[in-house]
């Protein structure tokens, strides 16, 4: 089935640790297309960068198998621009500039052949963008999931609020569900984000994890224990692109199949934070997601008497 | 098999967000024997009171199969008293106020009939006094599994070395696991805990679940996600005790069955945070714990092609 993903494609400039960067190739469509690449090939990306963006780069998406035919390219624009400072524990991290450009008044266009598309990952923008993808698609996906931040439930509620009613499942951090529920309990955060609309919620835990809430009905995705964590940028959203890219290659929207997906999230997660940016994200093989697969069933699977 | 619990018995005075309590029982040997007493009836506890400490609660003890032989009652002496308040987010804790009393010169006796005791829990006490008991022992427990806390690491750190020696497993939480190891990362600080004597070592991280490290193998057990969390005092000690009562009722240590006593300890914990104190470790039945074990087996069990 083919998926959609609309959101950000990026130059991020990073210091952690271990080390820092200069601009490097970052955004949440970008690491959740990526993400995506290991487990469909309709994998459709809508985007906006300036005319300062590498063109290797879209070529190295275009070989992981990423359509960038809705990536808009804007003549004498630049392209969004982040930096940011983690701290030791790697947990938290300040934003040290944003410099918006292209994303000011990204338009998202949607090319003809991505019609029809069934599965969607409304990125990380505001909520009006989202809301702009939705209306313009002129036939609604199996499956819409959209991704928020603290910013928009801060600055955007109520255009959030509306957006959230058209869609099926919502991937916020835990933070960001406290903050758009007024609940500490994450389980009661779930019980009143899922009146909002989304009949499903993911609630991310970074290095301890992602719950995932539906009904009654709630599952836990471990996140791996991995000797070092180089660089958390994007990790939550190769999570995305690994669960909905997993969805979209199964078509199987039951609960059971959103577990498996979740742990496939989890799983092209743990690779992200192994290394600087997307690098890591690059030219995995089966073998390697296979053996990560196991890694994640070994680390969370018990048999009771 | 037989468990000898050794720690403490003392009175808490609790505030949280959802109120206040004045003296209640508590200590690390209470809740520990308490979660154990569900598993096994061999369940026999070393500690010291004062004169102040209410019959009924021994009483309690001994109703619910917890063995009181050890229970040193020294007269004209006050029970050991801790106070503390838990912030809003119920993650951490200050305390407000200590009095060491009875437990200040702790002289661990060890009846005769708790003599060839197979599985040992050597409650959080100066490692003196786990040095204590353990040099008491007639013969050397099938497993003996050791709890502390920062204090010891920073006041006793070669007390605390010498007795790790001659512990098979080591439960402290992940802050007490950074700063015993030096290392940030839970995996690289599990290996080098796992040099210090113990071949078994569980990171408990709350309510972000607990890790089990053997050897190269780690494993994850999730805590449930509760729509409340009363108190989350005695938490550890009740995992402590489910973990340590399941071994002593199976007599088995494989990795697969530590795996098991993983969840059996999350288990009791997820019942002890639902009420002030020890209230909801007494008088469960055999139904309400089958049914919170299936309540884990769903929220972490999921299943690849």
């Amino acid at each position: 089935m083919s998926l959609l993903t609309v959101g950000s494609v990026a130059f991020d400039a990073l210091e952690t640790p271990y080390g820092k960067t200069d601009k490097i190739i970052g955004g949440a469509a970008t690491y959740a297309t990526l993400a995506a690449s290991y487990f469909t090939k309709a994998n459709n990306l809508v985007a906006v960068v300036g005319d300062d963006f590498p063109q290797s780069m879209i070529d190295l998406l275009e070989t992981q198998g990423v359509n960038t035919e809705g990536l808009e390219i804007r003549k004498g624009e630049k392209t969004f621009f982040w930096s940011g400072r983690y701290h030791e524990n790697m947990n938290s991290r300040d934003t040290v500039e944003v410099q918006l450009n292209v994303m000011g008044d990204f338009n998202p266009k949607i090319p003809d052949s991505y019609q029809g598309a069934t599965y969607l990952l409304l990125g990380n923008t505001s909520p009006e963008i989202q809301k702009m993808v939705l209306d313009r698609l002129a036939t609604r996906p199996r499956l819409v999931v959209l991704d928020t931040m603290n910013l928009w439930i801060d600055i955007a509620l109520d255009s959030l609020k509306t957006v959230l009613k058209e869609v099926d499942l919502l991937t916020i951090n835990d933070e960001e569900a406290r903050l758009l529920s007024g609940e500490y309990s994450l389980r009661k955060a779930a019980k009143k984000i899922l009146t909002m609309g989304p009949k499903t919620l993911i609630i991310k835990k970074g290095e301890h994890g992602a719950l995932l809430f539906h009904r009654d009905e709630v599952f836990f995705a471990p996140a791996l224990p991995l000797e070092e964590v180089f660089d958390p940028t994007g990790a939550g959203d190769s999570f995305a692109g690994g669960f909905i890219g997993y969805l979209a290659r199964t078509d199987d929207i039951s609960f059971e199949n959103l577990k498996r997906a979740l742990i496939y999230g989890s799983v092209m997660a743990s690779f992200c934070v192994e290394k600087f940016g997307v690098e890591r994200l690059v030219g995995l093989s089966e073998t390697e997601i296979n053996e990560r697969l196991a890694e994640f069933v070994k680390l969370a699977i018990f048999k009771v008497d």
